[in-house]
């Protein structure tokens, strides 16, 4: 397996990103992923009751079609608590992109991200999507990664390869911060593509099985956002023995855990305003559900994370959040440990010496420019 | 009723605080609460899994004891995550006190707050412990609710009288907070100390009331301390005619209710680095928990209480949170309204149109003080 820390098209996808207004600042803002051949998809959305229009567009097209072709994004809006306008703008869109590539709508996902409770500016969309449909190609991705960004400082992109027998299959992962989420901007956004031929049901259990070590385990503030959105498209288009659950499956999987690891990690890496970036390995759990309860709970703590920041060598504070996350632990047996605080990269390793599972989270300290970021007057 | 905003103890309470020398400040650090009379008990503490020792031993002797004389506090030191000497210091310096005040040690309840981790300077404190308890007096109150203090910026104090036939019954609370939470000190403490006659019934099922709607009900950046508690003692010596479940019941709850309520908004509004008190009032819930879950949602989300600071109207962030609780919600039926907020205090109502239920939570705004506080350079 070869891992390139760009994004390169796999075959035939096709991408662009364009300009179409909806960010004052005249940055791009409306990004298009294309497969020439329809693609089987797998994803994964918010969790939150009160989800983004797109997202709901999105599970419909997911349970009615089985093959996709196109995933139209913008930034800067994220057509989140608009009402009954909200979805019909989702589909507006989508219907406006099908139009323009010749396509069924309803092989068309969409996802937005910005600013909640605004409309969509619709017009602007729909007036643009012939010029992005039109400058579809392989170099695309360039400006498409960059039209998914909000307040992400840098391209969040990587590419990995393997070979099964004589065919290499490619996947590209680009995706979108809500590291320390600014103003109004408060998603995930990720879009891996791979020509990978899979079944359907390998797809979905690789997917499940990556989430777990990646974009699961990611924290920031702990807050959950509206439009939060893994869409993975497998076109096919590399031509080598299928992969199954049964044949193949574990490269694959492997493949598509780096994609998501490394994505997951930029994303906490770009959290705004943060000065480290915090691994937390909880070790000797009975079960992962429970390791990851007490990583999560370390994680989100705002006082370890101030404690962080101040370089504040502060056990106490693990020892509060590990005996708050509500999962049983005994004193005796707790084992933490820290690695150097002036350091920017910093291990939190925590023993509950109960079972043999373990689970590694990430996250990022809190600081005074989170808190300035956030109240919106930078 | 009539409330008074000071410290009034009720008949047969005494009470004293000096300085023992755990805080390095030379601040006072030692406090007791003394009824020459034996008392009822009723007590919550925190639900941490790793609870300090002094709360290990109050458990015992709750699950033990029928009747109270006393609570021995330090501040400085929480004697939590002490391994075993933790609950052999609590018991030392329980039964020092019985030595001094000739009580059983079972009739003794103890509490700390302060740094986590580090064993407790029991020597200071048995030495102290003789003039503790030769201080005792009615006006002692005034140093008790002092000694208990950590990074306290005021004493958080009230009194409540009110008639039983011809008999004046009292209600004394104090309490520290745990604002926003300075190094090493994470925990609230709450003393109620009331000369009702009233049966343990009644008391436990009076307390558990008006928990709901005070400390239960608020929130300051969601991390739960491993020392939290509240004890109340009723020592009877009103000599009332005895208040249970179904005489008098009412009039104590409501008199028990102002206390707690108003020592928890006390303590939001002295939470560190706070420069907004916020009630967030949610309505038409389907339960009282469910109502409560969208609340205390909302006021621990870090990009609420950051737009909070910054003034910043940012109705999103809130419909993010509200859908983040979990909780069923329909786009439609959500009502948001946020007062003015260049004001220092400032309402938040969620509507939810679903039942009849309402929740009020109190929070405070996360600013960037808060984590210059808590990253522990200040």
């Amino acid at each position: 397996m070869k891992v390139y820390k760009k994004a390169l098209l796999p075959l035939e996808f096709q991408s662009n990103g364009i300009t179409c207004g909806i960010k004052k600042s005249a940055k791009l803002d409306l990004a298009l992923f294309y497969s020439r051949l329809p693609a089987k998809a797998a994803c994964k959305f918010t969790t939150n009751k009160l989800p983004a229009a797109p997202i709901i567009l999105d599970k419909i097209n997911l349970k009615e079609g089985k093959r996709f072709q196109a995933v139209i994004v913008n930034s800067g809006n994220a057509n989140c608590f608009t009402g009954r306008h909200g979805l019909s703008d989702a589909w507006s869109t989508a219907a406006a992109l099908a139009g323009a590539l010749r396509l069924n709508k309803k092989s068309i996902l969409v996802s937005s991200t910005g600013i909640i409770g605004r409309r969509l500016p619709l017009a602007k969309i729909k007036k643009a999507i012939p010029q992005l449909a039109a400058g579809l190609s392989r170099l695309g991705i360039d400006k498409a990664k960059r039209a998914i960004m909000t307040t992400d400082t840098f391209v969040k992109e990587i590419s990995v390869r393997f070979n099964i027998g004589s065919r290499t299959v490619t996947l590209c992962g680009v995706a979108k911060g809500a590291g320390m989420i600014a103003p109004d901007m408060a998603t995930m956004l990720a879009f891996i593509l791979t020509d990978a031929d899979i079944s359907q049901g390998a797809l979905n259990k690789a997917l499940k099985i990556c989430l777990d070590n990646s974009f699961n385990c990611i924290t920031v503030d702990g807050c959950m956002s509206t439009n939060d959105s893994l869409i993975l498209l497998a076109n096919g288009a590399s031509r080598n023995s299928r992969i199954t659950r049964e044949r193949y499956f574990s490269p694959f999987v492997k493949a598509l855990n780096t994609v998501c690891r490394e994505l997951a990690k930029m994303i906490v890496a770009d959290a705004e305003g943060a000065s480290k970036f915090i691994k937390i390995t909880v070790r000797g759990g009975i079960s992962f559900t429970q390791a990851k309860r007490v990583a999560l709970a370390v994680a989100n703590s705002s006082l370890f994370k101030t404690a962080m920041f101040g370089e504040n060598p502060n056990f106490g504070r693990i020892v509060a959040a590990v005996g708050a996350s509500g999962v049983r632990v005994s004193e005796k047996d707790l084992k933490i440990r820290v690695s150097p605080l002036h350091k920017r990269e910093i291990n939190v390793e925590i023993g509950l010496a109960q079972g043999r599972f373990d689970c590694t989270v990430y996250t990022s300290d809190l600081s005074p420019e989170y808190v300035k970021i956030n109240a919106g007057y930078n």
